[in-house]
């Protein structure tokens, strides 16, 4: 396993998106200077969605010109969703685009409106013509390791989606498991998979905890070449309303299991766990964070 | 990793001994006749302890009495401290001795009166004996992995014991997590570390969730040959009225995520639910279940 990992804080996107609550936009700088201070290496500070159909991600655009002007060491990304979020997150100085398609193609079309293949496309224009201004990509394929619709999702399709994003030259890909239906044995499979296409591929892994395994699936996705892990503080995510509470994988319990390893101690777990007991307050719930309910190992 | 993964549930010893709530005779019969039924290989139906130090384990030798004559294809185990609940296990039919001594010095003295090395000699001497006249015996490491009181724990102790257990012909060892400490690296190195003593040593991983790595600790574990894992429906176990509300890894997760992988399909989970479910009820608060709580994948 490499010891180079790197920290990609989404719960502002991938957490705050999935709460009814709306988090001032005062609080949620407050939360982003943290988090920068904290030394984790990127954060998502929202997406690019219509303000109708996401209230909660209104304020991106303003979130982003806010560290326009500002020196930070950390990556600020945004998720876009198709041209137009490109246009905006152009417009208020995004650091990193992100962006993707999903694996499944009910699910696809259910969020775009085309099939997988149709939204691949329009995905790798997108991602080309920013990598073409010199603007930080990162692409991800949805629901690669199952999905809530569907079911099964073939390997084989993933690992072709991935191929074409190589093809492409967009070498920066994350594998995201929405459903949380991962297992540790596929991780392996599909990340391998990957690296086995080229090995120059930088690999980025995202594990919701429907089962579980999140943390599990982020160490099996490490020890085949993943390098950024997307986590989100609390461990944020997913709809706390449903059926399944399928948040994301805790960043403070990432960090920590690291950390037992000396891996990554530069990262400030204490301000991480303050940000997410703050959030316990405003969505007036605990969260599944093991290091808030039982601190830190400090040995 | 070996598809020959046994099941060891440990919820009716390690996780009512953690309840104030005393589960009555009855009902532990009915979930040891579900439990059997499920067809785990090994349950613990309780310890041989004093009945006035734990009221909760008074019935064990009643539980052992009842399946005396029974036959049954899962194994009853019995967790014995000393002599006198040798001559307990021996009276009422145990199948499976399971014993063990702390690697921590503080923790030893606590529960023993007695340093670990003092401790282990008298273990070694306790196991002799009933493999002897032809017992099955487990010995265990407490605390393998780091310790509430004493923090780190040094490796070379760890397997110092076991070398002992193996040169003094005890070849089933479990390495315990008593405070839920372990981190992969760790665990892959403690495994290895004992089969590279004697490639025939049975291995059996037993890990508390304090830092929600316990299914991680379980799949790091297997990879370096572990057969065995103790697990408890529910993930009870862990006092839920301290800080630390640290069960054991939940019995139908782990089955869960074999079963992904298509091993021990064989094992029943909704009757492991069943009775999560039912302690849900008993013990008033919800359990650590990611598979009672989403619902099991069925593809």
């Amino acid at each position: 396993m490499t010891k180079n990992i790197k920290i990609h804080e989404v719960g502002l996107r991938d957490g705050l998106q999935n709460e009814s609550k709306i988090v001032p936009t005062e609080k949620k700088i407050e939360w982003i200077d943290k988090i920068i201070k904290s030394n984790v290496d990127i954060i998502q500070l929202g997406s690019f969605v219509h303000p109708v159909k996401m209230p909660q991600m209104a304020d991106t655009d303003a979130l982003f010109e806010h560290y326009k002007n500002s020196k930070h060491n950390t990556i600020l990304s945004g998720l876009i969703l198709n041209e137009k979020g490109m246009e905006r997150g152009l417009n208020c100085g995004v650091e990193m685009f992100c962006m993707g398609v999903s694996a499944s193609n009910t699910h696809s079309k259910k969020n775009t409106g085309m099939e997988t293949m149709e939204a691949l496309e329009r995905i790798i224009k997108i991602a080309q013509e920013l990598q073409s201004i010199g603007k930080k990509v990162q692409v991800s394929v949805q629901s690669a390791f199952g999905c809530g619709f569907e079911g099964k999702i073939e390997e084989k399709f993933v690992l072709e989606i991935a191929k074409k994003y190589i093809d492409n030259g967009i070498m920066n890909i994350s594998l995201a498991d929405t459903s949380g239906h991962a297992y540790p044995e596929q991780v392996q499979r599909l990340f391998a998979g990957i690296k086995s296409i080229n090995e120059d591929t930088t690999l980025t892994a995202h594990f919701h905890n429907t089962y579980g395994l999140g943390l599990t699936n982020c160490y099996y996705a490490m020890k085949e070449g993943a390098e950024y892990l997307e986590t989100a503080f609390g461990g944020l995510g997913g709809c706390p309303f449903t059926k399944l509470a399928a948040g994301n994988v805790s960043t403070e319990d990432l960090v920590h299991s690291l950390n037992r390893n000396n891996i990554r101690r530069d990262i400030n777990i204490d301000i991480i766990a303050e940000i997410t007991k703050e959030a316990e307050e405003i969505f007036e719930r605990k969260m599944q964070s093991y290091v808030v309910s039982a601190g830190q190992l400090k040995y």
